[in-house]
């Protein structure tokens, strides 16, 4: 079996594209980042999604919030609820992260001889983050064999962003017949401890929308 | 004053590369990584240094040895002699190091308004790391601009690496008449913890063969 990387936070992204990777036949490695976020559920929620896929999971250290920037991990700084008429790029957006994440998944690929890595991220609901975009996973794919001993050496390191052009009711649609329980993931940028969902802050609100448009059932728990 | 970044490791070629980015006129903010190096002696030089070149100074903490992997932060690997014919990649190589490094000071960048950002490899003596050559660093720079809120709105990200078409013995050189004080940097793969070099390693090696050339003193301390 090939390896591959998948990067998991425990949100709904995240867990259709390991499940997507899996039916692919990849052996999986789930790689998921105590950052500082504001709460821990999610990391709580990718541990289990990790053992219900058999994937294994490593759950790396890196206190991103060392030179603050984003309300995601600042605590000074307030979650704003969803606006549609939003064109730029919001607070909730934290500096470089997916650049972060995806440097430390190609050093992990690297270690257990893995050439794929697996990234959520969606260009259709991508909530004005520029590294959500086609042209950003393309960047990332061509640095990757250019920066690594296994890039230069063998060849072919690949960057998968199989939700890229998907909307959330797609994504959803796709998870669906992969058959995901969506019950396990937490995507609200605010949960509580038991991992509900507040419905008013941007991912919510395109989460919600997603299962509406797919028309299955929405069985987030909220509490607001 | 323009603000850049600077990564400091406190070796020889990113204290010519800080002195170098000084003499350019910006308002330089040093980062230094203490990523689980075998010693911490070069970090202590590169508070020092930044502080001699009157830089802001942060060191991000980033354990990388949690996946392992490379022979300079695994305790159970062995640092090998400089060998003069080895031409494939060393075992001191850590996987994605610089992808990592630079993700990471293109988030500082961001939250300071940096829009330059100094790195100093060299494809010179570059010891065969892929991370250090020049179409690494270009696509790197690419890969800045479409990333980052700062780069996608603002545009003209530009990672610096004055030194990539430089020798050893140039850089010397170069920092020599940027008057320099090289007794400060630690280069050495295994410095003990007063500074002291050992003189064999490939980056020992590199920097005695580096002085030879240019013709300048060279008042490293060695324990071998």
């Amino acid at each position: 079996m090939t390896n591959a990387i998948i990067l998991l936070s425990g949100g709904l992204d995240s867990t259709t594209c390991l499940a997507y990777a899996k039916n692919q036949g990849f052996d999986c490695y789930a790689l998921s980042f105590d950052y500082g976020q504001r709460h821990k559920t999610e990391l709580n929620a990718a541990k289990k999604i990790a053992a219900h896929f058999n994937a294994k999971h490593h759950i790396f250290n890196l206190n991103i919030n060392q030179f603050g920037g984003s309300a995601l991990t600042d605590m000074n700084q307030t979650v704003p609820d969803y606006v549609e008429t939003n064109v730029s790029i919001p607070n909730t957006y934290v500096p470089a992260r997916n650049t972060i994440f995806l440097s430390i998944a190609l050093a992990f690929a690297e270690v257990v001889n893995a050439k794929d890595i697996f990234v959520g991220v969606s260009y259709v609901d991508y909530s004005h983050y520029p590294d959500c975009r086609p042209e950003y996973i393309h960047a990332f794919q061509t640095l990757a064999n250019l920066a690594t001993k296994y890039g230069v050496e063998e060849g072919g390191i690949k960057i998968h962003a199989p939700l890229i052009h998907l909307s959330k009711a797609q994504t959803i649609q796709l998870g669906h017949d992969l058959g995901v329980d969506y019950a396990m993931t937490v995507s609200c940028y605010q949960a509580n401890q038991q991992g509900d969902a507040c419905g008013k802050c941007d991912s919510c609100s395109f989460r919600k929308k997603g299962f509406l448009e797919a028309g299955i059932e929405d069985i987030t728990r909220y509490y607001l």
